[in-house]
């Protein structure tokens, strides 16, 4: 097979995270089935992607518009309390939750020192300017418990050390609902260097 | 999370095989870091693949242009035996293989009278007609070693009966080169059923 337009784009699906040749290949063959209208309509998605998609330019969800973010627009919820995420994929996750009705701040990635990601990687102006305004008491962080959220977690209380603000973290241990048959020794040895009163 | 344009995006990923709702969000994600240019090519390619495909009117193959097929425009391959497939990606398979020199032709799908595909959703009067002209000698038929395949070949050799051709078609039975640890019940009683003087 020579390069067709078929063959460039198995070259484009193979950028896909987790995506391999022949991954790569069934997508483009089930491609080749779709109407011409709906590829039409595919195409003109992915092209407008990045223009068309709007981040709220305070705390960084995803918005319908950058002046009308679903959750700093909203007089419903609590303005004393941040919530600090990763990435923005995750908030649909903590209101899924119903355990929380504040406010929240994306980060936009992690310190990832290996990856040369310092701060300057993270979203820290819009969050320490919110911070100065003096309406928040507490900031709780709800990064992965892993090593570079845990670096993230130390430099961010830090930063945010003189603003008096209670700073938490999400509890992370076994798995919440999971048999212990689930978790493993690492998990096991969080668990127990963060136990909690009974 | 409203339906923004990335809401769109991860639906449409699910019409992809075997993508679900995680990893079609995973690819939307992917995307969002894409750099713009980048996304108008994707954008670009899928909107034109069907245009920008073309498929040799004779044989079916995936051609770089419908007057210049690479197989039936090929003046060293032999024009006497005919290797008939299901889907056009399966030529590169057969083409690695080495084994073979003839020229192909590709069905378009194999019967499926459940999903109510019937005779009608063949390429079937192209092959008549090449058969028609009288130079091809053997038919072998590629076709995967399934009860849709079988009842494709029944139905194929029924109609080439006519022609007076060598029908032949793909040995199957346990995998060539594997371990017969890998052999289950099925592909055994097909090999054993299929047996060949040593």
């Amino acid at each position: 097979m020579d390069t067709t337009i078929l063959e460039e784009l198995i070259l484009q699906w193979r950028r896909f995270p987790g995506v391999g040749r022949r991954t790569a290949e069934r997508y483009a063959y089930a491609l080749l089935e779709w109407p011409e209208e709906d590829l039409r309509i595919l195409g003109q998605l992915i092209a407008e992607l990045r223009q068309k998609t709007v981040f709220c330019p305070v705390c960084g969800a995803l918005a319908p518009a950058a002046d009308r973010c679903l959750y700093c627009h909203d007089p419903r919820r609590d303005r004393t309390t941040l919530c600090v995420l990763e990435h923005f994929s995750q908030i649909p996750l903590v209101e899924k939750s119903g355990s929380y009705r504040g406010l929240y701040h994306v980060l936009g990635g992690c310190l990832r020192p290996l990856e040369g990601k310092g701060p300057e990687a993270l979203r820290m102006a819009p969050l320490l300017e919110r911070l100065g305004q003096g309406e928040i008491t507490e900031v709780i962080l709800a990064l992965n418990p892993d090593v570079e959220g845990e670096a993230t977690a130390a430099y961010l209380s830090g930063e945010l050390l003189a603003f008096g603000v209670r700073i938490t973290r999400i509890a992370s241990g076994v798995p919440a609902g999971a048999d212990l048959a689930y978790a493993d020794a690492a998990m096991m040895g969080l668990a127990i260097s963060r136990r909690q009163a009974f």
